[in-house]
């Protein structure tokens, strides 16, 4: 199902709005261009509605979060609901400030989102109202494992019947989930957190993924996420000796560039909880 | 003439003061840099006039445009007409929205531009008052093919004849035009529209064009057009197997680095009409 | 010494705040991550105090300086003053324009910074209230050389006893002093100035550097300067034929991923003045 899911990326080249930080802005154009659809990026709200109007999915990721630009996110999701274009939420960062903390709060108040993914304390925090996250890096103390993952997916399921999302939760194991049905997946390479915005990258990318998928969203973001991870894995096996980060997060984008609807089907490795 | 014009760049190191948005912003920096000028990003209004007032050239950018920055790129705008230093116009996402157009329609009367430099789509945008543009890549309709050059290149000396500017419109096949002269310049890769940015990198590179030769601004943004797609064959010729399109970035910066002013007049490949 | 100074930041893994431009941002995070400390950027006012308060030092940058983020850097000073954090001050372009220069000033008066890292003419224009800078380089009149490096090191040591910050000068020969000792250090390449924004990721690490090591904020800044310099030194080796500014600005994030500590005592290059 994955094959079909990025055929149809390659095959419809979506066009996503991304209102975004400044921090990963670049990677995450490059990354859409990869994996065969075109970004474009706009925060002002004197054009946010008309932009998404003519895209088909947005990308709302809240690092570098300011002031200005959440009015925009506003505009721009609400217009994307009115048009049923699928729109997915990063909250970075969500439970390092009670800036971030309300506003993804309030985000998913006044937006109907199609996909959050974060981090499983970012997640948590929207779940509960609090959290114990450090910074924008989940906190070790919430890291899913082998041992506590039937807990994880449980919270994923239960987040996801309240937002009405799919709950992409993204870690060492990636669990993707509606609220009947879990993707638990384990591609990736423990060296993508040595790269920033990976996570932006992958949300940017789901984004893609669902806009040119939009009546599969759960497995549309499966597929992302199973692409990302495996983007992780190919360019971790290219690294040479004094390949660092900065190789890295190259190689990961041109593993995107170059992975194939078959190579996505043979690579994902997940199961169904 | 374009190997002088090219030498004037490596020799004069000309300081390039620009207005852009944070998408593309450090490969623009890091192209000015590549082809031997000094670049210099600075885009509040407190500091615009006296910044541009440094520098030789300006580069006004309009992708991420927003409320903030506009005061500034007139500002700035004026400064540097003010001081008969060279501007370039770079009309991101000109026809997506009705923001980017009447901001564009509006620099264009109050800032007097040296060359304008977009996709075809952007220049019939600010040509006609509208288009057909479908976010900020040019729309198919619009193409310039081998069958409607002629017409586009009547197109580009007119916008010229009524800018006052030299018309720089880039695509499979790219038109540098005044109101008199064009040059139909064959140079570049279709992998470079899998980077984002290359049309930024362009405008950027062309204002260090102009302003290390500011009295021929056609000859200078025809120089600046072929260098760029002179280095997108280039880097696609460096490209291995497994190098996407973030290798391929790097390797047209590289590729730009390493240009000669003998190299880019052997590479040139162009016709006037 | 440098040895244990390396060997904490690897183990401690500080968090950085950074508030810095969008020029050079994903690079500061990339360079944050390979030196194996963790960044976060965050700049809106509303949420500047508490993300300090999560981290373990600061890194404020005054690129693209605007008028939006200079109330940040002061509450988020403030704060990490309060709380005895580490702040380093890259004060971009000071003297470039009477925005940068205020500003900078404003902030030596209200913030108490740990460091300071600028070029020479940045710095010539904070210890004097003017110099001869140009743009965002410094100006050929004021460089450091083996003829005038006696002079810099007062300059350096008399700015660090008037500031109370360690100085961190640095161009061909590096000046990193407080009021008694200075190390000139000589690790670096002259092509490091063809990739944009090797000093502001210079700062960004040398936060990570005192975070680490809050007690040695001398020996730790030097031992950042160092490692910058090294890593440059080793990206050098490391070119290619083809390979350009953009291969180098990936090369010598690389080098600082690879770096050990052992090797940043080898190459270390410095005497004490």
């Amino acid at each position: 199902m994955f094959e079909a899911i990025f055929e149809n990326v390659r095959r419809i080249r979506p066009l996503i709005h991304n209102i975004t930080n400044y921090v990963t802005v670049n990677d995450c154009a490059n990354i859409i261009l990869a994996c065969g659809a075109s970004p474009i990026m706009a925060d002002d709200e004197a054009e946010a509605a008309e932009i998404t109007a003519l895209c088909s999915g947005l990308n709302i990721n809240m690092g570098t979060l300011n002031c200005r630009t959440i009015s925009s996110m506003k505009i721009a999701g609400k217009k994307a609901n009115e048009l049923n274009h699928p729109v997915v939420l990063d909250p970075v960062g969500a439970g390092a400030s009670a800036f971030r903390t309300e506003t993804a709060l309030n985000l998913l108040e006044e937006v109907k989102f199609t996909v959050i993914r974060g981090n499983i304390s970012e997640i948590k925090t929207l779940a509960y109202g609090s959290s114990t996250t450090k910074g924008v890096d989940a906190d070790r103390m919430d890291q899913v494992t082998e041992e506590n993952l039937n807990q994880a997916v449980i919270l994923a399921k239960s987040f996801a019947r309240k937002t009405g999302a799919v709950a992409a939760i993204t870690g060492a194991i990636d669990i993707v989930a509606d609220e009947k049905t879990a993707y638990c997946i384990r591609n990736g390479n423990p060296m993508m957190s040595s790269v920033t915005g990976t996570g932006c990258q992958l949300s940017a990318m789901t984004a893609a993924f669902v806009a040119a998928n939009p009546a599969q969203p759960l497995e549309a973001a499966g597929a992302a996420v199973c692409a990302m991870g495996l983007a992780g894995e190919i360019a971790y096996q290219r690294l040479m000796p004094l390949d660092g980060n900065a190789a890295y997060r190259n190689y990961m984008i041109d593993a995107v560039y170059h992975l194939e609807a078959k190579g996505l089907k043979e690579g994902a490795n997940y199961e169904v909880r």
